[in-house]
């Protein structure tokens, strides 16, 4: 993550009606018979753009060097004459059985050194030349064939790249991670010092003794176990583009992937891939292990935008109800579906596919949803699916619309590795979960954020959160000072500001990068045993803090609440800095809900925010607005089980009604409202 | 399991008097004085039948190829001469170290490709070329040495067959994995067929390119996990025939092998071991890990009388007391090995045996109960075995009697392994718990069961029950159906008929195979998260199910019960179908304990099963019945900590007194009553 | 642990003023500037002894056979000139890359096989013959150098031997324990009979078939795994013994290292360990996975003051906040850092040092506080840090001065290996647990407790308290026997004197060793089932028995307590049993805390033992005493979180005031009393 200068983007058009439409496809599960109805079905639901050859490898080169593309030909053909879009795989994403029987050395190798074996998905080592080179024949063969073909809108290189081999520990792994570590650090001693092998006798003679971060019998070095994260990221990225640049020699057709911006993926810094993407694609489930999914869909969404560069996107694959690969797969509750679909388009999406379009019957996803169930179309699913795409033709008056925000919110996926990693203050620590708690307050005061990156350039907003930024470099902990500085607001939560991007502390105090912006000094951390609360005041009754503590000292700041019970009672627990013409606001504890909500709700209205939802802090109700040239569409979705009433006016894109006035909105209900934009 | 067929038995007789009591002695453990010492006291205890040699490998043959019988010769004549049967272990189940420091390949391999080392026992690969040769050539010495001596009754080869190295990944077992597959399947088309391998790109070239599901870094291909759990109990049972094979030419005594059916064994699929076995031989201890251990006791005798085809059986080891393998291993309350003991014999075992006849002083074995404890003969144990010897020699007079059942069970390992698979709709589910509360509800009502496997005839019954069948074959299905329009009854849980044998979904609606049955459609799962509960209406007060739930479409069926909150209010919960000239009942989630109970016993008085026992319902208290040609013989064990009042009549083998009238049975206690019988 | 005897010791002089207060020091993680800066401020702090070079392997020979010692000459010399001690690593904690680069046979290897990488420390494997060569090179190198530095008080081997290596199963360890075994066992037969073989058919033929205990598939010979254990504590010390050799043939100054006393840490045998040390020092931090912290800190310390023979003994490591490799690193309250120096020094340290000097900014430890923190001399830490030098200044005083019990507790690390293993009644038992529950209910009694080694003389103790000794050899067992027979007292808890050296069960009943001095007989175990408790009779209200129970046989014995629910309602739970002119009481469940003090209170009565602390049995008050010549001290920390009023007069040499008659001591407070010495 060098660099955080994302490209401008406009709406990327791919010639289709309506909002994309579509879904993964793999007719190699199936008849010819059954490839005929099945066009006629994808008709039936308004489908018009279909991902396939997604895992074809083995059924396309079904021996090494041997192409068959008869039935990829006969399946465009059948898309095409339908009118359908191809979203055509390079057909990478798993290697054939004939390849790693032949070549054992493509397998990945896990952290203990054991082999990951065939028999899943993704099993080959990011790094291997081997699979390089023959994944990129593969790619020459199916560009060179399909590169003109009229029916062709996009290029689907591999699939989900890293979702299981993104950090592999083999020998070819190591010379890969060698040959990254000297471009990143120039000599050894440069490297030694980055990573302060120093301490516990671990300095390196020679970059030819390092080896990935294999396991250890203690704990491991964390500078090492972040750079090899950022160099597995590297990796993988290198391969897309080295797919890529086979595909351009021959198809002027976009290319893109679909990534995985989700609460258990973590492996690839998206911000420096989005560059390389004619379009940003997104896949995301559900996660039913998360107290409050439909918030994580939101910040997946938002997040997925702020890749995007503010741009429309297309959520490649979501899933009509019940994934497979959960503990507990649930279905989805009736308008559930729908409501997960109108909170991508609200967040930006012009596109909604969905993994797949009929469900398997074998293999480890055949209790995985589709639009077409093993029910066949009497079901409740299929009728929902022809409900949907016909909406999706509806909403393409929104295409190329856009979501504005007032606040930013500071993501970033290098820290992720950095402050999750083991011997740091407390086990119970968890990025994301703080990342979601902050983004989980704002989306309960109905306040639309920008996801960006550490050292985006804030212009134009006027609060930034930072939560939890442990691993800051100094020129992107600048930019939210000068922000500040310049009349901005920052809300910084604890554990922010600590290591550089060698995870090298900053001494003096912490929060280390932002002790200045925020008029604060702790001199040491002090977590809180499992299950410890400590008691807050100044806040909202019975508020209480956990987690974390601090002894923080004022050095400007004032006191906005403080601790109330413990060896810190007395002390301030939440802060407010006047610095240069803004506010800088800290919070040094995992407040519960609704404390973090008051406070946060305190800095969004003295940063002069408003927010832009009617039904603000109603508990459930999301409301989001894209605006366009003329129009703005207001998304009204009613996660709760309450009837909620409002006040919109409009016409209603979902019951294609005009609705004004107090307007009841079912449990569980969704509104998609055009107004006429408003002055700005 | 490609056929169900079993032979038809009658009881064998081994020439010893009363039912067989014995236990496994390991004599090598101890010195000749103490061997003079324990065959005295053998006989005080009325032991008839000691297996010895089941772990005399490395003290037989303590060298490659030197074979010392010297020992085993003094034990065997210590034995005749005071009239004790000898049950001969072939030795071969765990090899010595010589063989696997010369032949380390012997050793078996994890699924990470570890592997497992001497240290404990069973340490081979099932599938070594070289194991079997070496093991051969010993049971070719002691078959010739022993084979024809009078003490001999019985042979025992090997011990406990995959108990812990069901499962090996090496390189040998890849071999013999891949002939077994091309033997089953014949090309490698129709291998990738039914294992469906166009999904995920994993269509095989060559047989050549098939591997033992391996660790993988996502899910393994379910189907490729089921053939390699067919594989490795043939593998086994193969090993087995093997053995028995190289015995028969020198010896005319029976042969078998001791079974495990125990809730946490599950690698062998008895249905297709049991037509091998001279006699049918199960070992069975007591798992407190279980919430009612003594219903798990009843439902593994009642298989085990199942795989005997209704003939009676031996009980080859059980415990006096504690075990030593549990995490906590409880010992047993007074009169608790007198009630387990008569659970067995009450539902066919004519013999009963122990692990073992004297503790261990080393070892890992040494906290393991014995007839002989620690303590010696000043102890609780010894003084109880001498009784129960006792009444072994008295229960000789109901040998060869049978149990008779009107209701029908239908279990399967095979459905285990496949229904217990992960990338399913919950991992909560498991496939023995639905078992255990299928027949607990049974038990509890008192009426007495025989467990069958998928296909076998149901001639005979009422009743069939069908808990979960996640896996069945068509042709299997069909004799339920056809039992059913032929006039019986059928109790189907959900997640039945999902799949065919090649783990395929049938495609249409749930549950599949049994959907015309049931006269029910289903067309998606919906698991509930955990601790979920949805109401129950139209049954019991306060009603729930939980784990699972159905949005059940009646296709002919009427809603016995119904889902009362939740998405799924107002849909059928439990359904009643008249199908042909029978009753097919649906129970679509995991109904709470006495919600089961009352579906069950309304599905078994609609079917007109009598209950068997005269304290039907009434909690804890067992009773069955064995039938003779002169003489019914009923148990009544009393779990419950509550004295029993009921009414038999006849002479109790165990206080040795006629009993009559109302009598009162104590807590614990046993009555095991002699009566007429009763006119059919 | 072949002999207990320990070496008579007197204080150690290591020529410094004041107790010893020091600290780890890492220099090369500094620059020079920063070493002028940190030699100033431990002046200030009153630092006398600085343990440096402790991982300085890589620093020191940045290539194999090239050193270079001049960043090490340049710290001594300034050290030196500023009066301080050095404590001097020989450096050799943790290998360099360029040599498991070169030598990856020096890689410990897991249990399963695996490799364990560097990246962390202590990559080596105990037994590696090269490791040793290069180590003892570096060592030479090093005692060469700086043997006669007038600056070098001490010599510190390696560091925390054992910590993460201690068991390694790798080739090279097989070949080591192998010849080990031989030298123990003599022959192939006497290790067969040692280790039970003749169980599970693992006799050897000869002493190359022998493997350490790697994973299985079922359970581990649990002899096996006793001996790996000895083993392995030996394999690490004969390690520490080559080192000293190698130094003591270049210098002339006093030898050590730091042992780990700790709950969590067991593989050392340090009994044997301890003759070989020229002063005993241990590494103790706080552990916070624990219930009472500061109950383990002082048995650690007791133990401490037990393997230096009473002699004073040098507290090496502690922290003076939080650690950074518990799960949650808890920092320490106002006053606890003094409380818990106060409590080693109270039980027998007469030095302190730190882990470490300055906080780390870069490592895995950067996290772990120091003396001088993050945020440098403008915080709490340092403030204490300045304030605790002084009193270990005053504290010199008490140099040399003894600790005085009646109560001596067995302790035993072979037991520890033992009694956890696999395979037992239940494995919710904990030997540790045992132990500290035991010392605990003395701890609160405000009763001094010896930690001696079972077989260590008993002469002068009127007490031994001996908790759940599941493995003692018979001349062990014949100690306390014999100190009970001419007067003593002995309390034994269940689970004791069950097997001798080999893991062999005596029969004829439990406690076996013990049977005798108890009077009492057991004839089987009986855990209870988790959560399980049984009423206990006879005590204090409310008297609960948990995890296990026993039917008690009164063979000459009374009864004290009884159960009084459950299957062994009626019998002994707690006994009493005259044997010669002494007292056996035996405990056979785990009593719950209060009426296992009642229990513990009650033979610390009848056996005389005048509690030394006159605030016995308030909770959380500690109370302990040192004896010199002319004075004593006496230490009264206050753990709770209550005022506490004490009636102690003297010299507090905290306050550095004169204190008598009541006086209030504040929550968390302390005080070291001076006192004249009593007439004895």
């Amino acid at each position: 993550m060098l660099t955080q200068t994302l490209p401008q983007r406009t709406a990327l058009d791919l010639g289709l009606d309506g909002l994309v439409f579509g879904c993964d496809y793999n007719p190699e599960q199936w008849s010819r018979e059954t490839w005929v109805e099945d066009v006629a079905l994808m008709r039936e639901a308004g489908v018009n753009l279909v991902a396939i050859n997604i895992f074809g490898w083995s059924h396309v080169e079904p021996e090494p060097g041997r192409f068959r593309f008869d039935d990829l030909d006969t399946v465009i053909e059948l898309l095409h004459e339908a009118g359908i879009g191809v979203n055509l795989g390079t057909g990478t994403s798993s290697p054939p059985p004939w390849l790693t029987t032949r070549h054992p050395e493509v397998l990945p190798v896990a952290a203990d050194g054991t082999t990951r074996w065939p028999g899943g998905r993704q099993a080959y080592c990011p790094s291997s030349p081997v699979f390089r080179e023959r994944a990129l024949d593969l790619v020459r063969a199916t560009a060179e064939r399909y590169g003109s073909h009229p029916a062709l809108k996009l290029w689907h290189v591999s699939n989900e790249l890293g979702c299981h081999n993104a950090l592999c520990y083999c020998d070819e792994s190591a010379l890969a991670f060698r040959a990254w570590l000297e471009a990143r650090h120039g000599t050894v001693d440069a490297l030694n010092d980055a990573w302060g092998t120093a301490f516990w006798s671990q300095r390196y003679s020679s970059f030819t003794e390092v080896l990935p971060p294999r396991a250890t019998l203690s704990f491991v070095n964390p500078a090492q176990t972040i750079d090899f994260h950022r160099f597995s990221s590297d990796a993988l990225l290198e391969h897309y583009r080295a797919e890529a640049e086979v595909i351009r020699l021959a198809s002027a057709v976009p290319i893109t992937t679909n990534f995985m911006v989700a609460a258990h993926i973590r492996n690839q810094d998206y911000w420096t891939w989005a560059g390389d993407m004619a379009v940003i694609a997104n896949d995301h489930y559900l996660d039913h292990r998360l107290e409050r999914p439909e918030v994580e869909l939101s910040f997946a969404a938002d997040t997925t935008r702020g890749l995007a560069g503010g741009a429309p996107w297309i959520l490649m694959e979501h899933s009509t109800g019940a994934v497979n690969w959960q503990p507990r797969n649930l279905t989805k509750a009736p308008g559930e579906m729908l409501r997960n679909t109108a909170s991508h388009v609200a967040r930006g999406a012009d596109g909604i596919c969905f993994f797949q379009w009929r469900a398997s019957v074998k293999g480890t996803e055949k209790f995985h949803s589709a639009l077409l169930p093993h029910a066949g179309t009497s079901s409740r699913t299929w009728r929902d699916s022809v409900e949907l795409g016909a909406l999706a033709g509806r909403l393409g008056e929104l295409r190329g619309s856009r979501v504005v925000a007032d606040v930013a919110l500071v993501f970033s996926w290098e820290n992720w590795w950095a402050a999750d990693l083991e011997a740091h203050p407390t086990a119970d620590f968890s990025y994301i979960e703080q990342v979601h708690r902050l983004y989980g307050a704002l989306w309960e005061l109905g306040v639309t954020v920008d996801v960006v990156a550490p050292g985006a350039s804030l212009d134009g907003y006027a609060l930034v959160v930072v939560p939890s930024l442990y691993l800051v470099r100094d020129e992107h902990a600048a930019v939210v000072d000068e922000f500040v500085a310049a009349g901005g607001s920052a809300l910084v939560t604890f554990f922010s500001g600590v290591v550089d991007e060698t995870d090298a502390v900053r001494v003096g105090g912490y929060p280390g990068a932002f002790r200045d912006l925020l008029g604060v000094r702790v001199d040491e951390f002090s977590p809180l045993p499992v299950g410890g609360r400590v008691e807050i005041s100044g806040g909202p009754v019975g508020a209480t803090g956990s987690l974390w503590s601090e002894p923080v000292e004022l050095v400007g700041a004032e006191a906005v609440l403080g601790y109330a019970s413990g060896t810190l009672a007395g002390r301030p627990a939440v802060t407010r800095n006047a610095h240069g013409r803004g506010l800088g606001w800290y919070v040094s504890t995992e407040l519960d809900a609704a404390t973090l909500r008051h406070v946060v709700a305190r800095a969004v209205d003295e940063a002069g925010v408003a927010p832009r939802s009617e039904v603000a802090g109603r508990a459930g109700v999301e409301v989001v607005r894209r605006v366009g040239d003329q129009h703005e569409w207001v998304f009204v979705l009613n996660h709760s089980d309450d009837v909620v009433v409002h006040e919109f006016s409009g016409y209603d894109l979902v019951s294609e009604q005009h609705v004004s006035g107090p307007v009841e909105l079912a449990a569980g209900g969704s509104h998609i409202i055009r107004q006429d934009r408003k002055a700005s």
